[in-house]
């Protein structure tokens, strides 16, 4: 018996599920619209996708998504396709075309959802899968237990290389661990990636060479492929001890790329998640899409955050952290870390905790940490503080009552 | 006055419509969810994103995406922002992060999708465009005027690479312009990329020593950085004219790396567009997404067909095949060939041709061509007559009436 990839997919459709079912097997492997006589049964059995199950869920009486096609009723299904390994090999940019090509236009289909994705050992054995994750992050962030607390240089945009600087002083003085660049300051000619990464990076060498403790900074050097290297090795070259990364920017083949050169940890942001995934009944869920990223190099991946001033719901914030905290398969873990954010406080520790069970996570905040009364360092020790109380068991209001800089927090936090 | 490039969107929103706007301007700029006191009147000044129109379209009552935010009636409009060029730089990249980034998801947003995008000449001079466009594609195929006649190798996966090649044969004998390999079909064990090319290239070659007309084979390249490159090599030391990627499978770096490398035409394949676009109130519209890949260096892009066996109107076919015959920029023609698939026939030559006024494009059938009672060679010709017909303003019947190969074609389109 060949290996198989496993996909599966929320479905709607006002055809018949099963016919529906076998036109996409069909189109994504061996079939089109018309029987072939070159199709023959020998060929479909050995090239064909094959429908794993197919389970019906509901009904309802309109269809998700525009259609020419009209219907009585629209079934909604789970979906489950196998494809032979022998059709791709492990070629994750062609796993792309066959798990998530042109199925979603399908005329049988009123909604079209990515929810899981399981790869066989050859495939994922042929990629590198991030090469620090968590272990190898915490080392070079010196933080061996609970989440790393960061926080995002604000504002995104308009600071000269030397006012980022001095915002990050701000944070680094006061004891942060973990510091990112925004998702649009990457190397605009007001803040070139070269003079702010050297501005930056005296300010964390300075703070090292003092406390002995030096903050990880993620640096966005998305961009072309030779200027993400420069950028890297630059870095790399100051002493740097992380690079972000758009993954929606760069796509497969430049986290690839970037991977296999970096010597550094990978930040990979989603930026643009939004117009794959907020439509319920098409695109994306995070689990199928969080593992190709993973196995192409991602060390850390955004999952937003609990009560985020963004639409997604608490639910789908844990079930993306889980996944990203799940192993790719069986054999291969290729674990990494998952990035809270978005309107965080120390308010979020607790419920996170509780929800992951661990605490191998990036937690950073904003306004949670700078509009501390008693500044930044108050802050950060605040986030850290909910932090040991969540993993203590601890109630927060308890634990505040003996840390000053809690006590104050939660007054602002709320 | 500095450069500024823009973005048009169709926006829904509960909220007031201005208030959204500026929400989406800041988050995509210098603002966050809090007013911050970095973020200095000059800053913004200088750095913000501008509302540069906002046109209330019409209201619904409910929201076209989910949203825990609700209102009496969700207000939708056309948006344009634009943003500063110095807060980017020319970086396509960071484009995507800045049109098509984190603002998806806001809560102010109940619908959200880029219709327009229009990037300033200092932008569009960093890219270097495609190769071949229009005029290079005609060159390589001996194609000077009407469409390049072409056809896609079936079952898509399944053949062997001497099957791939038999038929090849078929239509390359039948005197066929253009051949592509299916997007699922690139260098699976069961048909390696590099047997493939060989086999498929020794009929090419024969039929071009034969006949003088060597036939434009688009090898499907897709895959990792170095495999894509050495597969290019390979292809063009065998003789061959085009190579094709899926531009989702490798992103905006991998096009970006293989047009640098490439001696030949990129055909651009579109797998997985459905999921960027078919939720009409999300995502994106074609006009600004394939400009992004005719900027990376894309020769041909994919545009569905008119009548397709898709969900896709026809209305969206033109759009998006008017779309890519536009210059990218005024002062960036960048023209690339639309290339028509998807149960075309002779049939949809008229309607095409008039909603383009022009005929400089790809037109590939498979069972238009296959299913020809009079075999393959007659299949060919019949649509390659239809176009004569459509260019010279002459009904397609009365046409026939002169070219027995395409009577009998039109006895079996219908």
């Amino acid at each position: 018996m060949s290996e198989r990839l496993r996909a599966t997919y929320w479905l709607e459709t006002g055809d018949d599920p099963a016919r529906a079912a076998d036109v996409i097997a069909g189109e994504q492997s061996s079939g089109t619209f018309v029987a072939l006589p070159s199709e023959t049964p020998e060929l479909k059995a050995r090239s064909g996708a094959r429908v794993e199950r197919l389970e019906i869920l509901d009904t309802a009486p309109t269809p998700s998504l525009p259609t020419p096609r009209q219907a009585k009723v629209f079934t909604r299904c789970l979906l489950e396709l196998s494809w032979p390994i022998e059709n791709l090999g492990a070629c994750l940019p062609t796993l792309m075309a066959t798990v998530a090509g042109n199925l979603f236009e399908l005329r049988c289909v009123t909604g079209l959802r990515l929810m899981d994705l399981q790869l066989p050992p050859s495939f994922t054995a042929a990629y590198p899968g991030p090469a620090f994750g968590i272990d190898g992050t915490r080392k070079l962030a010196g933080v061996h237990e609970g989440p790393l607390i960061g926080t995002i240089i604000k504002p995104s945009v308009g600071l000269s290389p030397e006012e980022t600087a001095d915002q990050a002083r701000l944070v680094i003085d006061g004891g942060i661990d973990f510091v990112k660049d925004d998702e649009l300051q990457a190397d605009g000619p007001h803040c070139p990636f070269d003079e702010r990464a050297r501005a930056v990076m005296r300010v964390v060498n300075e703070a090292a060479e003092r406390t002995g403790k030096k903050a990880m900074v993620a640096f966005n050097l998305t961009g072309d492929l030779d200027k993400m290297r420069r950028r890297h090795d630059l870095v790399l070259a100051l002493g740097g001890t992380c690079v972000m990364v758009c993954l929606n920017s760069v796509g497969i083949v430049g986290l690839l790329e970037l991977r296999r050169h970096s010597q550094l940890p990978i930040h990979a942001h989603r930026a643009g998640w939004g117009y794959l995934t907020r439509s319920p009944a098409l695109g994306w869920d995070y689990a199928p899409w969080q593992k190709i990223w993973r196995l192409t190099g991602a060390d850390h991946l955004h999952v937003n955050g609990l009560g985020n001033k963004f639409s997604e719901s608490d639910e789908s914030v844990i079930a993306a952290a889980r996944a990203v905290l799940a192993p790719v398969a069986e054999s291969a873990p290729m674990t990494a870390m998952p990035v809270f954010s978005s309107g965080q406080t120390g308010l979020q520790a607790h419920d996170t905790y509780q929800a992951l069970g661990r605490a191998d996570l990036i937690h950073t905040a904003g306004g949670g940490i700078f509009g501390h009364p008693n500044g930044v360092p108050a802050g950060v020790e605040a986030l850290r503080e909910s932090w040991k109380a969540a993993m203590q068991g601890i109630p927060l209001a308890a634990h505040a009552a003996g840390v000053p800089s809690l006590a104050s927090a939660l007054e602002f936090w709320r």
